[in-house]
């Protein structure tokens, strides 16, 4: 088979091999029940509690700070309405960014329909909130505010710290809710220090398996449950949990963190060589990713191109990346994110993400620049 | 190592080697995010789509009535949730059984307190629905019945075709959802000759991993979103796919499925064999689980025993068993099930349920009755 370059690494990774190795022996060995009495309970149960030290570990949360649920979407959903559920009388304004990912937007156009008074704050041409704009709006009626840590398909990653200290100005009560999800594993995030309340992180986006995430809930605050049932994870998530996905979303959690200063160098190498090679190969093209946002993403748009024509046709050298954000790629809608950042329509059209990872080498750099420059004259479209 | 037996399947199974060899597969080569554009996407989408034909097979349903969740219990949050949301001017009587599975009891009593009229149906001495009773409480201001088709604690199964013929008699619209977590894979279940509207089912039951489910939604009834964000499974259900678990879970169902004659004689003769080793070699002991319920739960109280220590000495030998639903089990508190089948207190406390699955062998009941005829003069209570 031919060499496959991946850069599509923020839809979605490929497990590392040991994670997968440690799901199937959980699947063959340790295949009870966490909540029954037995032998084969507790081994599973162990694994659970293993694993909720790894990832509270990881945040700097405490264990029982820790929720495990079946994704970052998940995670958002239950954050948001578990904590408005259970604090009806804290306010009726929740505010969010215009460029969240929809897991939150949906959340709060849903609750706006339900009566809630909800703020999308602007972002500035890098897709940075803009911050008079959230002191301007935030009140004593505010309950929740929600922020995508680091954006999925620029990689800008917000001002996190004014922003707590903004809302701290206005009522220190105001709840703070970190979209973590292409966060996770690529910034260091201590939630003490940080003084989030609420964290949603995935396991799929640091080389875990899919259908797995977790939500930290600082103890602090209370958030009701949003699925009902047998009352796992104490009360608050109810199912039979996934202990293979919890076992190995903890084990990628590890290896990820374990390595995370070389993954970061790694990427930011990857990232500064392909801005170069654009630089010195490729004309016409726009670099939206902010300079300073996190090197795993780089998003470009390619002037006179079609996003996805040029997606195919690097698929024919089995380089694959991504228009926008894989869920809303087949919509065949402009990208909420740009359009907020105010990218012109010409611009959204030509815009391809290329997201990395530890997996993603150096050397795959110029055969990415060299296809590029083979296929961008062919594709541009030519305005008469 | 000694000889294990695992008589635990109702709480959750081993899945099968092929399952656990296909989704090291899946993680290893499929690992793209179904919702890309590229190649490594598609893939991954044909998997899910092969797997939605798998399940909505094997329960005689339309492909795009088969909407993937994180399990059992999410299932029947979204069926109960998602079906009310969506029809709020259907009706504000609610209607489900006293020996429902928590993950439908607690969604009604959330219901209740959010100003539902919910009715609970009273069982008989053997857990089967009172038919009088829900024929007198339906009106035309029901919406929904929710029926657990086998009972997790004892195996009872409900004349499902009966209390559809009593709604239909009292009004067609009314919504019927079917909870077939414990029926799937070892009833014959046809949604459209069963004239079912919503269909709860789970992975890890039938030997498939853990971390997925499916509903059942007949096109004809309109269900809302409880989770929101990207738009997965045709709008209903958001979160990137579970790939590897959907893809899992199919071939779990299609082994199942394809051996389901064999899986059944098996497990009949291991019950018959138990309950006749019962009879002639223990004493004291009731059989809770009714004559005509699935033969793959057999629910017995042990006179004069604590079922908890009765399982712990079972451990000691190997044998793994449950005392009530692995969810409630942790919870020392009495079934719910067996209070609501008007079992005596010193009964329930004597429980214990086995559950089979074709997994185990003819060959471990001798085995078990054996541990039994050991152990229970052991820990019988002497009452003075």
């Amino acid at each position: 088979m031919c060499r496959q370059i991946y850069m599509d690494n923020s839809a979605t990774t490929r497990p590392y091999d040991e994670v997968i190795e440690y799901m199937s022996c959980i699947n063959k060995d340790i295949y009870g029940n966490p909540s029954s009495l037995h032998r084969k309970g507790i081994e599973a149960e162990r694994i659970i509690k293993k694993s909720r030290v790894s990832i509270a570990n990881s945040i700097n949360a405490d264990k029982d700070e820790i929720y495990f649920t079946s994704g970052g979407t998940e995670s958002n959903n239950f954050a948001i309405r578990g904590y408005l559920n259970a604090n009806k009388h804290s306010g009726s304004h929740i505010v969010t960014l215009k460029t969240e990912h929809p897991s939150v937007l949906e959340v709060y156009k849903h609750l706006a329909n339900m009566g809630y008074s909800v703020d999308f704050v602007d972002v500035d041409s890098k897709g940075v909130i803009n911050l008079e704009q959230l002191e301007k709006i935030l009140t004593q009626d505010t309950s929740l505010i929600s922020i995508i840590l680091v954006n999925n398909e620029t990689g800008t990653i917000q001002p996190i710290d004014e922003i707590i200290k903004i809302k701290n100005k206005v009522n220190r009560d105001i709840c703070i809710h970190v979209d973590a999800v292409q966060a996770f594993g690529k910034i260091k995030l201590d939630v003490k220090k940080g003084g989030y309340d609420l964290l949603s992180v995935s396991s799929h986006k640091i080389h875990g398996p899919k259908g797995v995430g977790a939500l930290y809930i600082n103890k602090k605050r209370k958030v009701n449950a949003i699925v009902f049932g047998g009352g796992q994870e104490s009360m608050l998530r109810s199912g039979t949990e996934n202990v293979p996905g919890i076992g190995g979303f903890a084990m990628a959690a590890e290896i990820t963190y374990s390595n995370f200063i070389e993954n970061y160098n790694k990427v930011t190498e990857i990232r500064d060589m392909f801005v170069n090679g654009l630089e010195s190969e490729i004309n016409g093209y726009k670099l939206l990713s902010p300079k300073n946002g996190l090197p795993y993403i780089l998003n470009i748009s390619f002037e006179n191109v079609k996003a996805e024509v040029l997606l195919h046709f690097l698929e024919q050298e089995n380089i694959y990346v991504s228009t926008g954000a894989a869920c809303s790629s087949r919509k065949n809608i402009h990208s909420h994110v740009l359009t907020a950042m105010g990218v012109q329509k010409g611009d959204i059209e030509g815009s391809i993400r290329f997201s990395f990872s530890s997996f993603n080498s150096v050397d795959e750099v110029p055969i990415v620049i060299d296809a590029l420059k083979k296929i961008l004259p062919k594709i541009k479209i030519t305005r008469k």
